[in-house]
């Protein structure tokens, strides 16, 4: 069971991991944006108040007695997820849900019994992996009594087969540990979000997770070849073959499936031999629009690197600023490369013929971007701290559509904040036929900092469906993008939906509010 | 509309493209085989009785008088697939089920009018796009009346998007005619399966289709990105972005659905500039395992040619014997490269390294695979013909169980066919983690082929299970895999296959008798 520190419970991460913004970043801030005067600490923890916990079942009979935590802390830390409205609410002391009680079940047949008897006693039931949902995804909704159902006891290496290049992992490892496990017998996922150091490969699942290094390894759906599934309504084991034709492809429905359609246990995935060589590289372009035309035949003659992150001006003079750099105009890529050096060269060589072709410069020079690829959400709870509202959103759509989905974001946000504010954007995740483009936005906090950004959140959400863009390329739905999934999928995409959750889930009571409006 | 020749209605293709044995070939049938001594010829198509026609509906007030056909040749082209059984109860004049009309609608909106028709009438609907299924998946079975809903008159390219490198295409459109079009822009699907002359783009939507180069173009599942279906409940239009992480992937849900959720209608698929670069070539090895080996290293270095065939020792001395070319043992691999002239070299200098390095001998000449390519379901017409029974089978697995699943099929097949037997075998479709499994089967005929087949095929569908197999890699589960299909997604997979077909077809007229037990 998970040794590592419990995460912040108003932020992100390793309490000991916590950072200060720079005083030149500071005073940045508070000549570029309206910050407030004055910002209020978080309460001491043991001032917030929770709602009595009400537990009509044993739990205890099943998991044992160790396994059901009732105590503040722990109900606390399963309240929310980690969007910055969640972390907004909890600064301000404010817990609206809370789980009457954490379960930690051993394995999955305990979790198919945990589902009968919350089905025979109507009990609502939140899977709960990393906890690191911006979406949404793991609060506590809907009727009580409601339990989180944490699956950090699921954290082994189940089997590993070195001949089909695959694994068996149980879903509540999280995925620093998987790979640790994976990289005794030489081997590696690649599957590197933002959120790897508190993510969990359950959670992977479930949500669609792309990594930093997808243009190499695939988003997460791509490296799942089987899923064991806990269902109110029995075990589901899926992924027979790498490739099929018997009917449809049942393995995509549950990826994905938020935890309303069953809890994940188990994943099969496939797994590569731990590269030997790392190649990080920057290039710059002369503005945004030559960027993406030359990080598109990247993706369209198959010579994407791994990573690609291709900023806008604003990211690129941001990021700039913050590195203490000078303001030289233009758009910085981040090339990253993966694999034996002979594939690194071959692939590093194919990938600059075809940048410098279309206006790239290569900077010669190593980005810091994989020092610091995980500091992100650290950075933004300094921001909070400080008095500023930052947070980030993303979509995807085919390349004749990026520009207008681009422009539409950004206008739409900037005007649904009205005040100064910085909305900056990356592309990454390349696909030959489209990309994601990842918003980044800092504002001053208004007085209601969680209305100012829904009503931002509200503006980009109906742009994005405006300028045929997906609602979210890799965030996943949870309750925060709920109102736009009838424009994702149709009403009746949303039918088909409902038709499954009813015959899997018959009473309702997993995690109820996200995903199916 | 389309004006090429209907096939032959008992057997494959072009009536004017027939072959007859070669003098050779029919010899050594004779001397390796028990074929029967007398074979009854075909009868006259005028002398095939079909049911008559019931039809309570007025269909041309929606189609159009030109448009519902009930001539007994179009009804008798509708009445089956172009499996080997199907074609042996057709060469003996039995055709249990016909269609009591073909229609032929124009467009989406004419197919959901008529899906509601048939809902309010009771009649049942079975989507027809080439007939070339091989598992059942077109026979109008189920209750009585029963049409053929023909889409052929949906054959138009809708619109190409040269920056994504997407086209949309109607599902009527042929294989050959999609090419053509899609062609006059400079591009290709790259998505040729043997049935490629007669097959339609819904029917490789439909039935998730593999082509002989998906190693470099993906399985037909990968090339699509949006898909229109009609169903009796209304419309569906899917997938908005090249990625998403908005819940469970419906896209997955509707291809491979094969008729029995919706009709098919519009299918969007990414592209890509036609190669200006073709390289066959021939390798060997000294026997299956190390060839196995072999393409497992290409696939697992991202660095599988185009189309890789490797062909077992029984099928490499059947193809050297209808070749005329010397019997040297060993197995046969046909690699074939695509892309620019740049890309071909590199891609073949680092193939031919790793087949180097297990083995593998370059035999240094161009196979003859490419021109043969569409030759083989003429070639079963021939041995159906002079009282062979030929029929294919296919599967697939993890590198793991590919060994077992081989062996397994093999036995099973030769063992509930008794006599004497040819199963020979080809890997092909490599993935990362297994490849598929292609057996060919000849024998003589018995008394009755039909039930001898059915025998064989029951054996090769249980040994596949229990093998860990997939029943069906890219030949879909029709009629005659549908026994498997629990074994394939479990109870509860097919209980969601099912309340995914009561949202949609509540009525069940779509496509019964197929896919879902």
């Amino acid at each position: 069971m998970r040794t590592d520190p419990d995460m912040l419970w108003y932020g992100w991460g390793d309490p000991a991991a916590r950072t200060e913004l720079p005083e030149s970043a500071q005073q940045l801030l508070a000549s570029a944006l309206r910050l407030p005067e004055r910002i209020l600490p978080p309460p001491a923890e043991e001032d917030v108040k929770l709602p009595a916990t009400e537990l009509p079942v044993d739990f205890a009979a099943v998991v044992g007695e160790a396994y059901v935590l009732t105590d503040p802390h722990s109900r606390l830390l399963h309240s929310a997820g980690k969007s910055t409205i969640d972390l907004l609410r909890l600064r301000s002391g404010e817990v609206r849900e809370a789980p009457d009680a954490v379960l930690l079940p051993a394995d999955h047949d305990e979790i198919l019994t945990l589902l009968r008897i919350c089905t025979e006693n109507n009990i609502t039931v939140v899977p709960f992996g990393g906890g690191t949902s911006v979406v949404g995804g793991v609060q506590p909704s809907g009727q009580r009594p409601v339990v989180a159902l944490d699956l950090r006891r699921l954290d082994k290496l189940v089997s590993v087969d070195e001949i089909s290049q695959t694994a068996v992992l149980q879903a509540g490892l999280r995925a620093p540990a998987a790979e640790r496990l994976l990289g005794e017998h030489g081997f590696t996922l690649g599957h590197l979000p933002q959120s790897f150091e508190y993510a969990t490969i359950g959670g992977f699942a479930a949500t669609r997770s792309s990594g930093q290094a997808s243009n190499r390894y695939g988003s997460f759906a791509d490296l799942v070849t089987g899923l064991r599934v806990a269902t109110p309504s029995g075990p589901l084991e899926l992924g027979r073959a790498p490739g099929s034709a018997a009917g449809p492809d049942l393995l995509q429905l549950l990826l994905g499936s938020e935890g309303v359609f069953g809890v994940i246990t188990e994943v099969t995935v496939r797994i590569r031999p731990i590269p030997p060589k790392l190649l990080d590289e920057t290039w710059t372009f002369a503005d945004f629009a030559s960027g993406v035309a030359a990080v598109r035949a990247l993706a369209q003659a198959d010579a994407a690197p791994a990573v690609a992150r291709l900023s806008d001006e604003a990211e690129t003079g941001i990021n700039r600023a913050l590195g203490g750099q000078d303001q030289t105009g233009g758009c910085v890529l981040v090339t990253g490369y993966e694999g034996t050096a002979a594939e690194v060269a071959a692939d590093r060589t194919r990938a600059a013929e075809i940048l410098a072709a279309h206006g790239g410069s290569d900077l010669a020079g190593a980005s810091d971007w994989r020092a610091h690829r995980f500091r992100a959400p650290y950075l933004r709870d300094a921001l909070l701290g400080v008095g500023a509202l930052a947070e980030t959103l993303e979509t995807a759509a085919t390349y004749s559509a990026l520009p207008g989905l681009y422009e539409g974001v950004r206008t739409a946000v900037a005007a649904a904040l009205g005040g100064p504010a910085v909305v900056m954007c990356h592309v990454s995740h390349l696909y030959p036929t489209g990309a994601s483009l990842y918003f980044t936005v800092v504002c001053g906090q208004s007085d209601d900092p969680v209305s100012q950004w829904q009503r931002a959140k509200t503006a980009a959400g109906d742009a994005i469906v405006a300028a045929g863009g997906t609602i979210t390329h890799h965030h996943a739905v949870g309750a925060d993008h709920r109102p736009w999934m009838a424009a994702e999928v149709g009403d009746l995409g949303v039918a088909i939906l409902r038709a499954v959750k009813d015959r899997l889930d018959p009473a309702g009571i997993l995690n109820p509010g996200k995903l199916i409006p």
